[in-house]
């Protein structure tokens, strides 16, 4: 959907006193990502990136640099003054920019990540239909106590916003509260920010008081209620945020478990909203699948994994403690325990890579195996190869990284080093504790070991000399 | 016990839809095995295995290959037409093998894994104290809405049983449901199977219309009730199922807590029900315990640890991370962090297995160690044993497996190589980086490594070259 | 705080019969420390250890071993008979010893860890300021059954202490009771203990009574009520203390996160009560940190990790399931996953160490890094040195540890030994494959490796004699 007419500002220059951090309260992080990041994927849904500004003040190199890849514009407030001097920076840098400016502006805070597209549709949709000069989205929480609290005139039609403190007895019960989104008509909302007043406690523009100058001048301002509180609540605290986080973690993990998947102890995974998981895959307790995670079905990701921006496939087996970051592991193919794949790591069919073994920018046949303790980097390895234990492919001479070439049913025997560049072609052998330095012909046999020699009686002897020194 | 005269029928032909799974709803696991196999495990506590019948037909096979080692028959029901066309199937299956057929039988739901053996002995012994023609378990559960009600008409009595679409008003109240256990007098209920009908909406034979039948025959249709409303219900969604299978895991280190082990966050354990652990011994967070494992007193075990098929001794220290199949860990053993022992590891007393070793097939003397980065593999070690950083036993040569035998008090240098089939004698020593292929006799030093060549001025010379090279 | 003229006896010769345990009750451990640990650790808020004294009895020996450390004095109690028992033996061994005694004794019990410091204060102070014999801390849980009630007779006046089964029936919605923690002046205390009689069903001697008889004596015995009921209740089963676990760490966990802390899943991490963590610091799941632990700011704790008695600086990257103890990390530093981290481990600035590598005793300099399957123990590393794959330092030949020195900007080729005592000097290079066994000066080039032999048709050839053999 794109709500023609419509721009997005979020308000993200503040600084979360609260939390008692020098990083900015937008960019703490639930399920994955910033509350700033939330917030601008759901602006997403409803207008292209290029209409929605992020107002940044409070380290606003920071921020900006944390989610400009989302391709959202900025807009300066160097000095946190309000809400409504905020959009005061707003309309200045329209002024500035030039040309036609959106004819309905959607305000939404940077730190309430949990709003809903549905939820900003309704409101946008809404204030259309009413064609308000100002829709405010309400809520109505178990205790509104502290709030801002709006005051109906009629149907959907507002009289004001009244503060905690300045509630009338008659005022009290009044349980809808302000939630601090809105929509505006633009030029409405331009109009009366110049007419705004610092004269109050905190020396702030309010962008509240623009309602109450709207109702004044016999501007329609209308109000829609979430259907959630939850979703317009922001978290203040980080321990709010984590209760916001370990929410989002479960309801993703109950919805792949509706989708078949089997999740023992969800309430212990950490699973990104945008995982994919076929139907009949296992996942244990106590994984963590991040990013942009797929894995196929009928397969199996055992205790203490973390699988992150990893294509799975089918009937695959990752066995505990393995780390995957940016791999393609293919259809049954057996991992760990503790395997680290890192970027660029492609196992193929069957193939098994075992524990204690890192890979980096590795290519591995069909059916081809290094169960223990290797480090294979930088090669492009055949089918059907079984690589010895302790096999170190050498791909770095101290200055530049060099490749491995590794031909199909090759067997490499333990702890032998392959110093690349190197080739060893289809079907060769290398022997145990070899260090290979020169190319090996299809079906050769290479070594490089010392011939060993047996020193009969040497221990008794030693312990004989030793004895001797001590007086 | 066992209950003469009885043979069992568990349901186990339905395909659980609404779990969106290929997976057939009887196989779905939890507490660490398949609902079909805690069933199977109740109902052989009162009848041997060879009087219990599967009844199977949504991938028979593949229930079949999964639970048939338990050693139940099987009944096929190939088209799922209903709980009474089940139990015609068993009829017929009974007709075709001749003989005598039970006196009485029992019918269990293969996707009910809470039923406890005391309540399907409770109800074969009201059935038989009763003389009932049928018997039906009972439950009363907090919100009886969407399940058929059990009338009585006096007693123990059963006037006849009311699916929820048909209660009339002032059967509404009732709050006792019928949980689709039974027992039979197998002679009526076969007479009755015979009679039943198709015609209704779902065009199923149901085996509550059997329970009418007998009614009007005049003949005793009695019901009892459970103790507990939670081992009659089925779980009918994945989610369902991990609820049922944290609680059965709480229920089990609950168990132990009582019996003097003390387990750390105890809800973050995943221990199996049969698994054994000796008072004061200590179990950290994120533990698995799995299968037939038993372990001594006053022993440790670290968090994120695997024990599974394993028998561990007194004053074992686990620690962190290391995965156990299969293993024998003698008493005062140290393993880990991160030891991975394998199928027939038999780790002796008071010996070490550090970090990131690999153990298979490998028997390890008293006091011996292996402390880092090793892969053990087909091998005798003796007592006393010292097995440096990086040792690998090459127990595969492409083709076969060798054995590694080494003697008593060796010392085997770290970076070493033993190509099996090898034998190191009591009391030999191994240089660091050796690769050793031949035996070594008993108190021998033996060394297999190049001599060290050293030049002196190489990489200035190697950098001025580089230097030379570039324009 | 140093309450003059208070000494502490601490109740710590029960067996804990209910908890089916070898180890005494006292020495169970909840938050990472034994429950005596934490009644002695508050008690040394108030008073000095010289003046705190454990009734010991049950394994009167494992107990004084387990906590002698922190400087208590220890009072034998080798019969069990009752409260007023322990005590006897406290003024005995104050006879025994000779000298003043001294004037008030505050009487705690080990196994009620959750006692806190400001209330044993307010306890000694009500004491002293009501010129009380006795003053009695008291508490009003939720369901006052099953303990004995304390009776007051005027404002803080107590008339006696009546047990459950003496209650009379007015007596019976009296809510408040006897902790069983007391202060005495010492001189009316000691008076009365001889006075105590062991007629009772037990055989045992009770301090209760002595309240009564200072009561009956017209002496003034007070009470004061603590805030919380929940610390002055004991744990009585291990289930019940894996509760006090749970509850402690996370509270230490809430003081964190109001710090700035991130903790995800606070509920899963294991945090001792003196860590200290700097703001912005992240800590994810099933992270445990444990002892002595300082970290400072911008710092990671990747999920599976265990850092304990370590110190870690600014903006490190500790990555998944690392093992700490008694390390220090420099600022920036990288390490793991799966780096283990053993005493004495040093790791400079912006260093890394990576997947499957151990160290131990070892100081590594600014940048230098070793990240693959590699061991050192006992070197000192320079900075920008470059420790290739499968690196091992062969520090210990049978007999003694040995030191290996590795000097600036050195390059250490895969899969190299170095055999300690060994020097390497700065900007030197060690060609992979390499058994190092003599020093390399500054800038040279050292090798210690087979020359590489290769047969070709090898493997051709073997198949052909294999297959010749097979009849």
């Amino acid at each position: 959907m794109n709500l023609e007419g419509f721009a997005i500002a979020i308000m993200a220059a503040g600084k979360g006193t609260r939390l008692k951090s020098r990083r900015p309260k937008v960019l703490h992080e639930i399920g994955g990502q910033s509350l700033l990041l939330h917030v601008i994927a759901a602006a997403r849904t409803v207008v292209p990136a290029e209409r929605i500004y992020c107002i940044i003040g409070h380290e606003a190199e920071r921020v900006q640099k944390a989610v400009e890849h989302s391709g959202v514009g900025f807009v300066m407030q160097a000095e946190q003054r309000g809400t409504g001097h905020a959009l005061q920076m707003v309309k200045a840098w329209f002024a500035l920019k030039g040309g036609p400016v959106p004819e309905h502006l959607l305000v939404l805070s940077g730190d309430v990540p949990l709003i809903r597209p549905e939820t900003i549709r309704m409101l946008c949709e809404a204030h259309l239909a009413d064609r308000a000069a100002m829709t405010i989205l309400t809520a109505v929480p178990a205790n509104p106590h502290g709030y801002g609290r709006v005051m109906r005139s009629d149907g959907s039609r507002v009289a004001g916003i009244v503060e905690q403190k300045d509630l009338k007895p008659e005022q009290m019960t009044v349980a809808e509260i302000n939630s601090g989104i809105y929509c505006f008509e633009t030029a409405k909302l331009f109009e009366k920010l110049d007419l705004l007043s610092d004269g109050n406690a905190n020396g702030e523009y309010y962008l509240t008081d623009v309602a109450h100058m709207l109702v004044a001048a016999g501007e329609r301002v209308a109000a829609v209620q979430a259907e959630s509180v939850d979703e317009v609540l922001g978290a203040n605290t980080i321990a709010e945020m984590m209760h916001l986080d370990a929410a989002m973690r479960m309801a993703t993990a109950k919805k792949l478990m509706a989708q078949g998947v089997t999740i023992f102890r969800p309430e212990t995974c950490v699973i990104d909203a945008q995982v994919e998981v076929g139907a009949d895959t296992v996942i244990e307790p106590y994984v963590q699948l991040l990013g942009a995670t797929k894995i196929g079905v009928e397969s199996r990701v055992r205790s203490y994994s973390v699988v992150q921006h990893s294509l799975i496939g089918d009937s695959v087996l990752i066995r505990n403690g393995c780390i995957l970051d940016g791999a393609e592991v293919g259809d049954g193919a057996i991992l760990g325990p503790y395997a680290h794949l890192r970027p660029e790591s492609r196992i193929g069919e069957q193939a098994h890579v075992g524990n204690f073994c890192e890979t980096k920018k590795v290519t591995m046949g069909k059916g081809s195996k290094a169960n223990h303790l290797t480090y294979l980097g930088d090669a492009v390895i055949g089918a059907g190869v079984n690589v010895g234990a302790g096999v170190i492919t050498c791909n770095y001479d101290g200055v530049k990284k060099h490749t491995t070439v590794i031909g199909d049913g090759v067997f490499v025997g333990s702890d032998s080093t392959l110093v690349a560049p190197i080739s060893v072609g289809n079907g060769a052998y290398i022997a145990a504790g070899s260090s290979i330095t020169e190319d090996v012909p299809d079906g050769a046999l290479a070594f490089g070991r010392a011939r060993q020699v047996t020193k009969t009686g040497w221990v008794a002897a030693r312990k004989a000399k030793a004895a001797e020194k001590t007086p």
